[in-house]
């Protein structure tokens, strides 16, 4: 099997290349044709690599890419989830290379979805090539690649729920995660929600001269930069009332587990070059990342922002805030305490909108499950190493629903490294990764398998 | 002279819509050959109007326009000063009509520069050639029309300087201000000054995934919110350390005398639709934007602002930041307190720079002057009315150079309304407003030549 993947592999990492080539940003509808051509590029590849079928699942959004490839009923079923839509590339000026024109730079591959999560899902249509070849398919497999994960997943929660006895499986296996480091494998074991809002602040009805009126009239953007700091205390902690009454308090024996992972201050900010970190009071900064909320603004604009100078006092201004939620915390249960309290922090001098976008749940992954375990037994094997269980601070808002919809459990099994820069220019996935990746996804098969046997 | 007008006003209506196609905005590099079409307009039509010479003074910028009409040196010359560049016309989707094909719609001229300052200057086009064709012209005349007035006049100062022979003159005579209303003349006696900078806060080296480092690295964008708001305490006083100290109080009965002037709170609030107004505890809304100094973000930008979502924590922020300043305060002392408070109230966690823009020093011009009361006289003859005279809240930088270069005065005579929405969209000019400063400019050089013989 190995021999396999060191035979394919250029052709594995040139197939790569061309879905990298696709610019699927799910966000833009001026992208929705190329989001499609790379649902059809994943279809035809899953079909290529042995799949029995493969479709275009239509939904309001972009479509959902539906394979299988089923050995015998009688055996257990993974099913695998990912998505081929990616992030928005700007800001363009910082990337290096064209982030739709991946390079091989160093051992990495940089473009805009290089990890996510193309290379990561590619990984799981390449696996399946291998282990149909070297026939090593130990039980039966399902895909579902999406095409909005990075808008919010509402079309494929609707898919779920109306394709429960299409999707029955035992398990979900999704690689859009990160391992702490090459040496230092480790799987996911939780992740954060989301709560996704557009604000609004407007003031008088036109832009006005500053000279003219400053002083008198609320300026909208002064006045947007108030309520957003009042947002936050001065030990950052979230003022929103409420925010805080679900949120899981871990054990100290917990936060001393979590304390345990390699993590070195100096590097981390050497890396971010930041003179300082910051965050809320009281906690370190892996559990600031992990099991603690967030509010972050995530955009803001209104007035003249062009080249010199203009001195307007505008009618409006705008933010895209967002929170990072924490078990037991409720995405729609934040998203309206954010839009109640917002709206009342609002002086009589402006008007405020509130446009909730999209949200996800939380979620914690058992450690002692079957699907767990024949992970770390997968990792142990390929890497040589037992992996850390870790806590991340992204969100796949689907995971939650996943269970509430179809009762099943995910197995967070990614390849990625931190220093991949997903969402941001020069996104890069290593090639190490990459194959290790495809080498990896048999053995957990191969595991999975044969525990479910026993 | 009233003759004369009436018989070629549509001509000289659409000689000023000629002018207003040209997109001559300052402050944007690419309309670079555009502002200086605008420049040749202005001397080509001097010339008609029958200057004894114009020309363009080329300068590191826009070029300035000069031109001249002396019937005899003996008498006294008055220096007009005026600029035909205009600010920037977006946004531009909240414009009616494009913003340089000019329209006319209920009496008024609507066009980017209508009234700021392409309709005002033109008026003393057509007023020179009134006054020649009608042989009424008692004095010397000297026009100065600059290309970079909203862009901060620098290289007007420095034209200044150095042609002082040339630019000799009893008084400048300026119209780029408003009265209170068409039945309430006024004369403007005072113009804030102007500090103008642009910050940015930078947080980490790159863009990140709001979910891998949300909670621990400083967002930019929340800083900037915070440092901004922080620049105003409750009471909406600015909490620049020494911003207030030169601040020139007016006396209980000064303050009595401006509240005299006509003004609806009610119809402010109506024709802004705004809710409440918003200001500094303890004053008055007219003396908020006219005694006052404010403090106000001008525009604001950061992170993703496209359409949809974005998870991402940015790594810059930036603003643009103006304040308007008072008799006695000082443009370059307020910007750098500005600057020096700015970058102290910064955590270590970010890294912020502040770049100056243009500044500009506040004035306030006598009323007992032979120029003021030969305004007053003006208005009086060809209005029926005494004008009142009224601080303004916008700034002329220029004014206060004239007076400490050339030691001369200045008359503020400007023919505006409020309700001309200049720096906005949709700035328009009252046909009204634009004949009847044709007007009363020749009666203004009729009473100067008159009261300075005495």
């Amino acid at each position: 099997m190995q021999d396999y993947i060191h035979q394919h592999k250029d052709r594995f990492i040139n197939e790569l290349l061309d879905l990298l080539r696709i610019p699927s940003v799910s966000a833009d509808s001026k992208y929705k044709a190329e989001v499609r051509k790379a649902a059809e590029f994943i279809r035809e590849q899953l079909l290529k690599a042995g799949a029995d079928q493969a479709e275009l699942c239509e939904t309001a959004g972009h479509p959902i890419v539906y394979g299988e490839k089923t050995i015998n009923p009688s055996l257990p079923t993974v099913l695998v989830y990912g998505h081929y839509d990616v992030q928005p590339a700007d800001p363009l000026e910082l990337w290096h290379s064209p982030p739709f024109e991946p390079v091989i730079k160093d051992e990495k591959i940089y473009a805009r979805g290089a990890c996510d999560d193309k290379g990561q899902v590619y990984m799981h249509v390449k696996a399946l090539e291998t282990m149909l070849a070297t026939n090593t398919l130990p039980c039966n497999v399902k895909f579902m690649i999406e095409g909005e994960e990075e808008v919010g997943s509402d079309n494929l929660g609707i898919f779920v729920k109306n394709n429960k006895e299409k999707l029955k499986a035992e398990v979900i296996l999704i690689s859009d995660t990160n391992i702490i480091a090459n040496d230092c494998p480790s799987l996911t074991t939780g992740l954060r929600g989301l709560s996704y809002l557009e604000v609004e602040v407007t003031g008088p009805n036109r832009d006005l001269h500053s000279g003219m009126y400053g002083g008198a009239v609320a300026n909208p953007i002064n006045i947007l930069c108030e309520m957003i700091a009042s947002l936050k205390d001065a030990n950052n902690h979230i003022t929103i009332p409420g925010f805080y009454d679900d949120v899981q308090e871990l054990s100290e024996q917990e936060r001393a587990e979590m304390a345990k992972a390699p993590f070195s201050l100096e590097e981390y900010k050497k890396e971010l070059n930041i003179g300082d970190i910051h965050g809320e009071k009281g906690y370190t900064t892996l559990e600031r990342v992990s099991i603690r909320p967030t509010l972050d603004v995530n955009g803001i604009w209104g007035g003249y922002t062009g080249e010199g100078s203009k001195t307007v006092l505008p009618s409006k201004a705008n933010a895209k805030i967002s929170m990072r939620l924490v078990p037991n915390q409720h995405s729609h249960k934040i998203t309206e305490l954010f839009q109640k309290h917002f709206e009342s922090i609002a002086p009589k001098s402006v008007r405020v909108k509130v446009k909730p976008h999209h949200g996800g749940e939380p979620v914690v992954t058992p450690v002692d499950s079957v699907a767990y375990q024949a992970a770390s037994k997968a990792f142990e094997e390929a890497w040589g190493k037992v992996p850390i269980p870790k806590r991340e601070g992204g969100s796949i808002p689907i995971v939650a629903l996943f269970e509430k919809e179809l009762g099943l459990k995910s197995v967070l099994m990614g390849f990625g490294l931190d220093s991949d820069a997903i969402h941001s220019p020069n996104e890069s996935y290593g090639i190490f990764n990459y194959l290790k990746g495809i080498e990896t996804i048999p053995l957990f098969f191969k595991h999975f398998a044969a525990l479910s046997k026993a």
